[in-house]
């Protein structure tokens, strides 16, 4: 499948250590096989969990590591059995390049779950080399783990929806949420939260953003269009919204108490927690026996939801609040974003960096 | 509403003060409304939540207390609106006699989950009278919380399906787990695990017991049919069964790790906690997120459960396996279910006891 000569070498910024600083870095991209898109990067968005993944703060992390996993590029070669895609198309790629095509989750069409799954970057592809996220020129993407971006979709704003957006639209429709009516809290207002107002009031929900401060109250109510703002402390409104929840999306990537949310859920009301914490998180049982509550979780979602959320977000005028920044800013950008110091995603304009300064 | 010579002197087994200890107790009950059904107590089963009442265990418990929530009668009397029982009819009463029928929860028949519902005994009725249960030579109930027992099936085998039947039923029911083929793990085999190992089994399910030691390995197997029986400690064997579960159900009343049984669940499988436990619990937000597991409760079951869990279990012939012991007996079977020291389910012999020795 191809000769030495037709692999790309091509720049990215990558961490080559638990420092997280990126600097430019040169790799080969694999040739492109028949099952293939190559895209040349376009925007690329910062998710929280590139800054966990560039600072090993898993444990799991490989040097040197290119991050980035919200991808829109445009296609600039493909495969000779790519059906799906041709060359100048505007695509997408998320979290995952690949899975096993034969476990149950990957029949179902759920690939996301797929004990086999290949992460977009800081794994190991099914030729043994290293796969490298999306702060780069070009990657070269298997079709099943790639998306047209719909026509008409800004791609700078498309990027976040890939990770983040994905992520609060898959449980909505898994849970059967996707529906007009339902009263919905989003808790914690940071780049996937944000992108939970705006999904879920694209749903026709009643959303409500808790938070442990009032400090976004405005941003949440005149900016992203929530309908009502809680500060978890105040117990008097606490109180006044117990069983008003049909769910809440639980965006807080650190410990916090589950019982003040757990008691604004209504009968049969949902908690989903998005965020991955390593201290465990408690509830006493009769919280969740007496009204029938649920406390579960999702984990991105699959290339189909991938495809029906863009649609989504297109149909209903979905977009992302970001700022757009060079290549050359993103230390500075992963500064900010471990503050919290973003409204609300980070995005790279890649085509438009010099990426070898 | 009937005058006060209408008014029947009962006698019932009551604990008078925290120690739990039961004695004869003499107490009025109201006079037949028109909505009311009068029974005679036949067998009445005793719960591990009896236990807790009686001594105070939730510190709401009121003095003088005749427990007793598994209750088969007869009825005597009924009232002038009563239409769905008649004299003679064998029947059954079980945790709830009363709730708002306004709510949401009564208007979708899952009056259980009603904020004001009214418990059998240790509660307080619409009369502003205690209500007193069925350790008792009678009882009043409103008919809405009386069930017809099914020709056919023995009052003695028929009270603990009232409670610890009706506590499994509804979940498995509810979540979309009545239907054969599923794997299913039962956790503690009490008197509410040995009615969810023979209520799956009858559904169609494997049924795996799970258990901290190896004493009911036979038990399991060979009394009551289950499948498959797996010790906690035994990190081989749960390690073969990870990932195969479609769901648990936990009936262990203490303190518990989650994630040893987490981790058996298949993704999407569900956990669905009995035991109300004052310590909190705890979990991993990413075995949860990971295979969209879910973490949830169920309280007892709607009186339209009840019904459909009755026929089920007659035409499956599922039976509950007891001890049945007489009224004097009943201080000493507290006791002995304290240590667990009961296959399965104790029930009083109401009907052939000496009420007042």
């Amino acid at each position: 499948m191809g000769s030495l000569e037709n692999e790309r070498t091509v720049i990215g910024w990558a961490a080559k250590d638990p420092s997280g600083i990126l600097s430019p870095y040169s790799y080969t991209l694999r040739n492109t096989g028949p099952e293939d898109v190559l895209l040349n990067i376009i925007y690329c968005g910062i998710c929280h969990s590139d800054l966990h993944q560039v600072k090993n703060d898993l444990g799991m992390s490989r040097y040197p590591m290119v991050p980035g996993h919200e991808v829109v590029g445009e296609v600039v070669e493909v495969g000779s059995e790519v059906t799906k895609f041709k060359v100048g198309d505007v695509v997408g790629v998320g979290v995952l390049v690949g899975s096993c095509r034969n476990c149950n989750p990957c029949k179902s069409d759920i690939e996301q779950y797929c004990n086999k799954k290949i992460w977009s970057y800081n794994d190991v592809y099914t030729d043994g080399k290293p796969t490298q996220g999306g702060f780069a020129q070009s990657m070269v993407v298997d079709q099943k783990f790639v998306v047209k971006i719909p026509d008409g979709m800004s791609p700078e704003q498309a990027a976040p929806l890939l990770c983040a957006g994905l992520t609060v639209y898959s449980p909505i429709s898994h849970f059967g949420l996707k529906k007009s009516g339902l009263r919905g809290g989003i808790l914690g207002l940071g780049g996937v939260g944000h992108m939970g107002v705006k999904i879920a009031k694209a749903m026709g929900h009643h959303v409500t953003v808790i938070s442990s401060s009032d400090k976004k109250r405005e941003e949440a109510l005149e900016h992203l269009g929530a309908d009502d703002y809680l500060v978890s402390s105040d117990t008097t409104r606490m109180q006044e919204f117990a069983d008003t929840l049909d769910y809440i999306i639980d965006t807080v990537p650190v410990f916090h108490p589950l019982e003040p949310y757990i008691s604004l859920l209504k009968l049969d009301g949902k908690l989903i927690l998005l965020g991955v914490i390593n201290t465990p998180l408690q509830f006493l049982t009769p919280m969740v026996m007496l009204g029938r509550k649920t406390i579960t979780g999702s984990f991105i979602g699959s290339m189909k939801e991938t495809e029906e959320m863009l649609e989504f977000c297109k149909e209903k005028g979905v977009t992302s609040m970001i700022e757009v920044v060079k290549m050359d800013y993103v230390n500075k950008a992963m500064e900010r974003l471990e503050k919290n110091d973003v409204r609300y995603r980070f995005v790279v304009d890649v085509a438009g960096s010099k990426m070898d300064p």
